[in-house]
């Protein structure tokens, strides 16, 4: 059963019944307000849908006629509600327009085609009459991936796959599993486990995300360590184009020529849309366990890793956060409760290691018994050669247990004055130090700059997440006061002045977040202009009349 | 420094004065014939170098001057040797053109850069004129992947590499290797073994092939399990194009798009030449251990791979020889030779395990001395129960000694009347079975179909030698009497019968070999023809003028 698209929250995270984990707590206000060096913190509600400015739709009543007969009359919508909730993703700009009621992106109509047939046919339709074409997974993006507007003035409708959830084949010999692109997380997940098996892409939106927008954005799951990218664990997909159906057999490994579904992993929805999907999946780990440690600083959290890594220790997770995150959500969690025996121990011990800036590394094993009996043992090594001090399970329990909550956290913020964003990035293990470092000082001087209030300041935290032999990535989640006559424009120049920094201290624009339309100003700086060019030429070949995700991905 | 290009054979394997470890063992003759049921082998030698056949050369005056003012004088040839070197890689094929002194595929000149630049260079005046380029590594292909020829009868030269064998940059925090492409196998380890460090990829061919060839083809190294075929350990590669040169930057991951890596990785010198290339790296191995076992037969032998791969058992190299294979290299190396006490008791064992279709087992692990105690012991325990037989180490240290010089024998068997040929493909574990035999009656039934003699046979050996989560390579060896009033057709004959077999059964046509021109016409059936479109786009915005390796790769 597809997801009942009207229990979502149009301008917000998730389901719109979750509570609010941070009503009435009063006390975590006042911390937070003292942590940004602001007096108080201002109450500023979004919109109500009613209020909201949508523009008049740009189809024609031919158009929508010949939709609605493609797709079934009931699945054709071009009310607000849907029209609203398919107006952009979910990033930190996202929901500033929303909030204001800024639906001037919305897409003309959405239509929910169940077959890649019916995708064809729609394609076919829309390039005929040079009608834009958003295809649209779970509508997660943080980096605008799917907003619905059409650049040019053009009429724009926006494909909702999330009626094509069916699993179409599951090889559990050859652990892989075909599926519909449009499946969400959890209903695949319960699909693979009728056959003990388990695909591990568990990125925090899992509930909220599909398969084919993982794909076609190069997600991350949080075990990525043990299972990978999407680009990956992907083996092969279809791909529907306005051109007919892209799709490349699929092996464990080939010679024949490049192969074409890497192309296909990062598309972000320009040059076709991924209709089905082949990938590979894993047995259900028959044992999992998890280990906390505290590390002296970032630095020496991070060698532990590498070494780790490069020893061929085989981790699901190894998550280290900087000092602040590290305090930061210690002071949270702790915030209102009665600090247990195990905190005020934990303090002891900070003092008697000299621990100026801990930083926390918690660990994930998977797989069987005697393998994650191996490796854990294995990390633990590593782990003291490098001055860990083991803290046990719980806080490695206590990470899984909020693992997809947290985004809900945003709402309330939002609600309060703050700002809240995060930001990504990878390099190699060399440079990660100066990297870091360069992200931490851009966000801190930009949100100073652009803070409604002199001496305010902002809360940068960070951890490394996804690790390589090669390198790591970097995860930078922001909160701070927000300016708000001009919230747009503060958000513009904190996130140049990131990204700047990122590309210009050998950082990826993305990591697992994707391009969109927030990275686009630095992605012919990865590809250079002849790369910039190729990618041109895929997406006329696949795209001729360009009306595929237009202002995404390619410049 | 580069290799002597005077000490490789032109027309056959290797060093000219490799010792023919066939000579004078007449009794390997006799029971090869036997083998194939031929009443004896006939004397077939190659023509010698001056009786070749080589036609003038199509380049102006004008065209030898400036190449010659590119890469300078002395880095210039179009002598006879050069241009026969470099006429055709080595597969079987090859061989019966080379050995026959026809030449009509020879470049008319050959030029040696020493930098991008000069391959910059090189490209563009090649573009304007007209001329056809074919890039050149090892020249070890054995898909016609180096061809020499231009098919429209435009003039053609052949780009050879091996001077660009600079190490650029390593390092070693984070496992990253830059050198320039024309780098050889041994030079690369060489470099890296200064700093403990080792690519780890060595195919058959690793003292004759280098770093660009074996990306340009995605090639696969006899330890890749360990780490992974070329696009696995690729991280970028500098492609240098008519139209200029593409550089993507490199990160250990990334979600800023479509790899465009990816598309290098297999594009063959269709798309450009891959000037340097940065790899991933290993510590070498603190420790390394092999060991052999015997399953009762080929698919028990899969089974135990399978599971060891997909339950996470980190080995190097697992490579099971089907029972045709265990048979004839147990015959071949035991022939003329007293038989050992070890010998004698292993047939007593087979006996007494009631092995009717033995298959030999070799695995290889590596890594820290505490990685391959436990995965070595993980391994013996999934092979025990699936049946197999512990060998000790002896079979697995004997195969390690001769990995390399294998190859050199086609070219004695080429004296005698015998084809000798492989071929190799990837499928899913669930499908390997079936694949398997339907190769195997293929081959068999086309060998006896175009054998010079009514009741002759072929040996068609197969060996399972990379295996993934998601299935395995099949790699066969065949040897059947040639019939020398037309060899060609019969090995067309042979070669079609197979690769249809593959393409019809679930395989894909190469899984480390490449497509060049003996593959060209079943790619369209792995990519499909909007693939192929999307393709010949590439290839048009990198190389506007078609000059680069005419006839492989794209249709």
């Amino acid at each position: 059963m597809p997801l009942d698209r009207h229990k979502l929250r149009w301008n917000g995270w998730g389901w719109r019944d979750h509570p609010d984990d941070l009503s009435g707590r009063e006390e975590v206000w006042a911390w937070l307000a003292g942590e940004l060096r602001m007096p108080a913190l201002l109450l500023t509600p979004a919109l109500p849908l009613e209020d909201a400015r949508l523009p008049p739709s740009q189809l024609t009543e031919q158009d929508r006629r010949v939709l609605a007969r493609i797709v079934g009359a009931e699945h054709f919508h071009d009310d607000l509600y849907e029209r609203a909730l398919h107006a952009r993703g979910r990033s930190y700009h996202d929901l500033l327009r929303l909030r204001a009621g800024d639906l001037s992106d919305a897409p003309d109509a959405v239509v929910y085609p169940a077959t890649t047939e019916q995708v064809l046919m729609l394609l076919a339709y829309a390039s005929e009459r040079g009608v834009a074409v958003i295809p649209y997974g779970g509508g997660t993006s943080v980096v605008g991936g799917v907003t619905g507007r059409n650049g040019a003035q053009r009429p724009s409708i926006t494909i909702d796959l999330s009626r094509m959830d069916q699993v179409e084949h599951i090889d559990p010999d050859s652990l892989i599993l075909r599926a519909q692109a449009g499946i969400y997380g959890p209903a695949l997940e319960k699909a693979l486990a009728r056959h003990r098996l388990t695909l591990g892409h568990f990125p925090q939106s899992f509930e909220f995300s599909t398969l084919g927008g993982w794909i076609a954005h190069r997600g991350a799951g949080q075990q990525s360590n043990r299972t990978g990218k999407a680009e990956d664990w992907l083996v092969a997909a279809d791909l529907a184009t306005p051109r007919g159906l892209l799709r490349e057999r699929a092996f464990p490994a080939s010679a024949a020529g490049p192969r074409l579904t890497d192309l296909i992993a990062g598309s972000e929805g320009t040059f076709g849309i991924i209709t089905s999907a082949t990938v590979r999946v894993h047995p259900q780990a028959e044992a999992a366990a998890g280990s906390a440690w505290l590390f002296g600083d970032f630095e020496r959290g991070a060698a532990a890793i590498r070494e780790a890594v490069q020893n061929g220790v085989p981790a699901a997770m190894l998550r280290l956060s900087d000092p602040e995150e590290t305090r930061f959500q210690r002071t949270f969690s702790q915030m209102g409760r009665r600090r247990s025996l195990v905190d005020r121990a934990f303090t002891v011990l900070l003092k008697a290691r000299r621990y100026t800036a801990p930083c926390l590394l918690i660990a994930h094993f998977e797989g069987s018994e005697d393998l994650v009996r191996w490796s854990k043992t294995a990390f633990g090594r590593v782990a003291r050669a490098h001055g860990g001090l083991p803290l046990g399970r719980t806080p490695a329990e206590r990470w899984q247990q909020t693992r997809f909550s947290t985004p809900y956290l945003r709402d309330p913020m939002l609600d309060r004055g703050l700002g809240v964003d995060t930001l990504e990035t990878a390099t190699t293990w060399s440079n990660l130090s100066s990297l870091y470092r360069a992200i931490q000082i851009a966000l801190e001087t930009a949100i100073a700059q652009t803070a409604p209030r002199s001496g305010a300041r902002g809360i940068v935290m960070c951890h490394l997440s996804h690790s390589y032999a090669n390198g790591a990535s970097l995860y930078f989640t922001f909160i701070f006061p927000r300016a708000l006559d001009d919230e747009i424009a503060q958000w513009q120049v904190i996130k140049h002045a990131a990204s700047q920094a990122i590309v210009a201290n050998g950082g990826t624009i993305s990591h697992h977040h994707g391009v969109g339309e927030d990275h686009l100003p630095w992605i012919t700086r990865e590809k250079g202009a002849l790369g910039i060019d190729v990618l041109r030429a895929v997406k006329r070949t696949l795209d001729p009349k360009n009306i595929l995700n237009p202002g995404k991905l390619i410049p």
